[in-house]
């Protein structure tokens, strides 16, 4: 029996990684290929592994890939990939996990910064506008420790974020579909569990995936469930969350506070430009989506996207199969 | 045998604790008297109860306060405390421990800030600086997780930042006077233990007092000492590094990061003015001394403060009573 056809779309993936890959199937790389060469490939494969969805598979190049069976996202969300346009005998695999501890690690660092207003301070103090033992009565800062910490979603990045939570010593309430059985985690679902994990919490990360039943979970309603000067750290996706209704809720709650790595989609695709002018509110803290280059750079996702795709091609099943009706049909490209 | 007389120089004690206080001593505060009042009642003053040091106690009037015993500090810090002008007799306590879970928590929060150098990112996506997907290789962010933490001075506030630490699974070098026996700390003295501590450690927080021998303690040498890629935090006091010297190092190591929430003195006291443009420079993040007020805000600064008063009045040892000679001559006011 022949070795299938791994087309690789991406230069992330390293020359040893390449080489394992080799021993299960014939590997091609589209970065060293030419246009008229690649087309001529695309019939002929079976599996792809990409970073983010690539430009030069449109619709048109895509249906040109008749025997393509699996595919590998890099990326640990697969909302950059197409659904509409894939046979529905293909499976395709997010890379769930793989970013995990880099991201829950950032998610700390966005709770902290906003508990105790670190940009907001910072800034304050360049700009001169605030003195030395100007006081707030202890409201100047958020103090976490002992508080309640809600997660919602509590997969690879939730479940990191609350174990870092231990250290603070926060009481973890955890929104997810199934049951969560740690100790020290209370376990929440459905939309009544959502609205008591927002209700109680002092501060709440948002780690769900963006799928059809996620996509502006975070409206009006939900943030009105939340305490006033509750703290919401969002390190997925932007389009979970409102993006009018959070403007209006910041700028009605001046304790509340949002902080963000991800951002709102513009014509299909995450954009720092939003409809709203969120930096004006001193409550609002944003980043340009940075926690996954750092991930990236620690070669954990190559490695585990690759051990997942050698999975397969051993006949064993792979790890983070997703469900493509859950999904949007976009071409949105992020980490 | 009659009461000792206490005085209470500052309105942050709550009734309850004066009154936990009348049951041992004759309870006066500055704060509802008037002048002429006050200065007749020094020399009747035994005890000092001070948040920072009161301005009517300059030396004049404090050289009336002939039988002062003890003085307890709210503050944590006792640099504010006029050493030079006490009589020998007096004993002086600080408050450390008193704010230490809430300054060890800030304290991560400047660490996480800047190992992921959220300021500087907030204000490039406000000031459109910076795109999406513009990328330095995975050198966006610093993952702390499994990585060195030096800890300079292991007190309260030191043994809490370790203690948090372990969420992040850092191993802890810890320098200070005393070995530390603690499971997964490694404990470093003396002026080499420093520099080990230095060299090894990819962040390095200073929770260390202000005394003569540490004031300036971080200056040119002990900055080449660490990691071109350190992140050093700075949550004790602004003096124990070497402003110029500091200014100089991270202007050649764009990489190397500063993170404080505490200032340098100008005429005597601490100020948010600096001798050199810090705030220029995108490796530094500073906040205006915030992490003090909100431990005050948690109430139990005061009662440590007015539990070690009353053990002193019950005659038995207080605790962190402070040996005058390692202390600078200062009026210095701070948290």
């Amino acid at each position: 029996m022949p070795k299938p056809n791994l087309l690789i779309t991406t230069d992330v993936v390293d020359q040893a990684s390449i080489q394992v890959l080799s021993r299960y199937a014939r590997v091609f790389s589209s970065t060293t290929l030419d246009e008229p060469s690649l087309i001529q490939l695309l019939p002929t494969i079976d599996i792809l592994l990409v970073f983010s969805w690539p430009t030069f598979l449109t619709a048109e190049n895509l249906s040109k890939v008749s025997d393509l069976r699996f595919i590998q996202s890099i990326l640990a969300g697969v909302n950059h990939i197409p659904f509409a346009q894939l046979d529905r005998k293909v499976m395709v695999c997010s890379n769930a996990g793989a970013y995990s501890d880099e991201v829950a690690e950032y998610a700390w660092s966005l709770l902290l910064s906003a508990s105790k207003r670190i940009v907001d301070f910072h800034n304050a103090v360049k700009t001169e506008e605030w003195t030395l033992r100007r006081t707030l009565g202890g409201k100047e800062v958020t103090i976490l420790m002992g508080g309640k910490l809600g997660i919602l979603g509590y997969g690879g990045i939730g479940s990191a974020v609350a174990r870092i939570g231990e250290g603070f010593a926060m009481k973890i309430y955890a929104y997810s579909r199934k049951p969560i059985r740690e100790k020290g985690v209370r376990s929440f679902q459905g939309a009544k569990g959502l609205l008591t994990v927002l209700a109680e919490s002092d501060a709440v990360v948002v780690s769900l995936p963006l799928t059809r039943d996620t996509s502006k979970l975070i409206d009006a309603d939900k943030l009105g469930a939340m305490k006033k000067n509750a703290i919401l750290v969002n390190i997925a996706r932007g389009e979970l969350v409102d993006e009018p209704a959070l403007y209006e809720h910041l700028k009605a709650n001046q304790d509340f506070r949002y902080a963000t790595d991800v951002w709102w989609y513009r014509e299909g695709r995450e954009s720092l430009k939003t409809s709203h002018p969120f930096f004006e509110l001193s409550n609002f803290i944003g980043t340009p989506h940075v926690s996954g280059p750092s991930g990236l750079a620690t070669g954990k996702p190559v490695k585990f996207a690759v051990e997942n795709v050698i999975r397969f091609l051993r006949g064993l099943k792979p790890k983070n199969i997703v469900n493509p009706a859950e999904y949007l049909v976009t071409d949105r490209q992020e980490y």
